[in-house]
């Protein structure tokens, strides 16, 4: 077998075996196929597309170019999550709680944020004393125990993906449903859970700008589930606008804390019930997802997901303190009110634009080398469909520098305003 | 600017500026631009072609990474000539004396065979003595004396192409029409002369298969020509079967040689006194291709030709006496002849298939590295509609080994019989 002629092959728009794709892996691991190989064969998948048997083939072939992490030794059914990412999901510190609360357990690999998309792992760094990075055994200790642990991605577990995407990062070969869908699900079934559900969120803010492209993805990463008999499900949501108010990492836990003390915004508390319903459904401890939500509901109104967030962040080392006082978060130097121009009813927030004016304030990073200020950020005064009058306060802004004219001027373009009363969207578009 | 964006760009099928073509060779030549990036940017370009103005920027972008050779000091016009390379192809050996025996000055650089198809310089390279490695003075002073030289390419005159050739065979980016005609036209455009006919090939022994691509391509090159205002023309001739009847270096030599003393095949003397003629026009020493063409014919039937021959071998250190005494050509230890088989008119002679044949006798290299054996090759004793008796003679194998019974069954399989009369295709399909 030669790696030109498999790049031949899907030049021609031809589907590759396993044993092709496998080669290809392997080569790249061994460096025997070199990364200008890699790359132009990455191009010809980008334009020629991949099947699902390919694709499936491809998550399995860079899943076992590392190793599966051993849950085994976990009691119960593990269930896990992911989010293709967007603006303010916070979600992960509020549905992980909802769901080890009623029995699940969750062992959650999670990363950091780039661009203008935040990360659990700097969110969850932002409470004084919370470690991200710890062994083996004493994660699968802290999930026997408390039933759930949130912690930083092993380095090694997924090499190929690790090698593949900088190179599809360099060579603009980001934009391919199979090579994304292979990525995400070689990371997620490397990660050892019995059951995957994911969140693959569309719009403005998200990675798959349209509804149509958001449940294509989710499709075809559910297809590589079935193909590999793992219980996987999705959820296509909408990122039109930032999930729930907050932007910014000691922001964004504050808004998590509040949310399980029944304070949350209506988005994302029926984000973070439906998912917890469908994951204690797909565990087997709910019936159906209807009574999942109600199982969920019930532990945010019973305070027992609360507790059991204190649990996670005294367990891994945090100051669990911060439940009952907020104050000892992180906090900004400044804290800037921006009144809205106009009057009228919002129709829509650029969930990206505000993402990169975070970003800014040094909320994100840029590039990976990058510091995070974990106390700046934004807070919305207002959502999407909601009135407003000119002069009432439309956001505010936690910040440790001057503001210019300029990123003020921008965050002003992230609004629209319509006279008309706004329909708006519901938060999940659908469940699959 | 950022590569980066610009493979984008192209993967999105969108034409590149001749600054995004700078910007990419350029850094190509100071390494800022990684061989990942252009090969993933090279399947692109596979996949969504390039448009004459991109593959003349590409071109010029290849031509400045390198110099172009002054052939200022030569005085009158230089004719240079370029064939796509196929089976038995020893033109340049018989067409280049035509043209300088007329006046026309050819200062020609040449190339090595690789694969079924052989090179000029290892033809030449048989005569005793010859050598093709001139320093510029001693070949422009060769040229001012004798018209002609015939030499190799300079090692650094085109070295972006060199780099984005060797990127291309490993990565199965070979076969893209934009960046074979820029390929081919800034190595032309790099030897510095006034004038270009090229000789593309179509058929089975030759890169483009159909008469159709080797139009496009000619016609591509004949625009990328009149884009940077050169006098380029073009034929499309027929390589469905070997040029002549000689594969082989030396038996290639030997019947270039016949040929320039009026004993030529048909074939061969056709596309010679064609070419030669086109030439001359170009160079404004003939008023038509007609006049071209016969005057020559008449330095053919002359012998001016043949003596002009005998100058250039003797001017570049190999034996003159080789155009009177044929033995003195390197001679191979065994000669076999072949019965055909079968009776009937010879339908199909696989050109590619000979030239493979050929090269595993020695006479060509399957990699760069490889020496060749000189004397080694084959004669065809019929040609395409040929009416030929079963146990006449087929073809003579000049070789230093035992053949393999393998090896006489598949050249046997190289023959296809017809019991009707067949009508053979023209040498030349087109003038462009």
């Amino acid at each position: 077998m030669r790696i030109v002629d498999i790049i031949e092959k899907k030049k021609q728009g031809l589907a590759l075996s396993s044993q092709e794709i496998n080669f290809w892996i392997d080569g790249l691991m061994d460096n025997s196929v070199k990364d200008y190989q890699t790359s132009a064969l990455l191009m010809a998948i980008v334009l020629k597309g991949m099947n699902v048997e390919e694709t499936s083939d491809l998550a399995m072939a860079m899943l076992n170019s590392g190793s599966i992490i051993d849950l085994s030794s976990i009691d119960g059914v593990k269930v896990d999550k992911h989010s293709t990412g967007g603006v303010g999901d916070k979600s992960t510190m509020v549905l992980s709680p909802l769901v080890a609360a009623n029995g699940a357990k969750l062992a959650k690999m999670s990363g950091r944020g780039l661009g203008h998309t935040g990360g659990t792992l700097d969110k969850l760094e932002s409470i004084p004393g919370y470690n991200v990075s710890l062994t083996s055994q004493e994660f699968i200790d802290q999930v026997n125990d408390i039933g759930l642990a949130i912690l930083g991605q092993t380095e090694a577990s997924v090499p190929a993906d690790k090698t593949i995407y900088a190179l599809r990062d360099v060579t603009a070969t980001v934009d391919s449903l199979p090579l994304i869908a292979a990525s995400i699900m070689s990371k997620k079934l490397a990660s050892g859970s019995d059951t995957i559900l994911l969140d693959v969120k569309y719009g403005d803010g998200a990675f798959m700008e349209t509804k149509a492209a958001a449940e294509e993805l989710a499709r075809v990463m559910i297809d590589i589930g079935q193909h590999l008999n793992k219980n996987v499900r999705a959820m296509i949501t909408n990122m039109n606008e930032p999930l729930g108010r907050a932007i910014g990492n000691a922001l964004e836990i504050k808004e998590s804390i509040l949310t399980l003390k029944n304070q949350g915004p209506s988005d994302l508390v029926e984000l973070c019930n439906v998912s917890a319903g469908i994951m204690l459904n797909q565990a087997g401890i709910a019936l159906s997802v209807e009574e999942g939500i109600k199982m969920s509901e019930k532990a945010m109104a019973d305070n027992s997901a609360l507790e059991k967030f204190r649990q996670l962040v005294i367990a891994q080392g945090g100051n669990g303190d911060i439940v009952d006082d907020l104050s000892l978060l992180p906090s900004s130097k400044y804290v800037t009110v921006l009144k809205s121009k106009n009057s009228g009813y919002i129709q829509a927030i650029e969930a990206s634009e505000l993402g990169k004016l975070a970003m800014q304030l040094g909320a994100g990073r840029a590039s990976a080398e990058e510091d995070i200020n974990y106390a700046v950020g934004l807070e919305l005064a207002v959502k999407v469909a909601d009135y407003i009058e000119a002069g009432q306060d439309l956001i505010t802004i936690y910040h440790d520098e001057d503001l210019s004219d300029a990123w003020i001027d921008e965050l002003y373009t992230a609004y629209t305003y319509s006279e008309q009363a706004v329909i708006k969207e519901p938060i999940i578009y659908k469940v699959l």
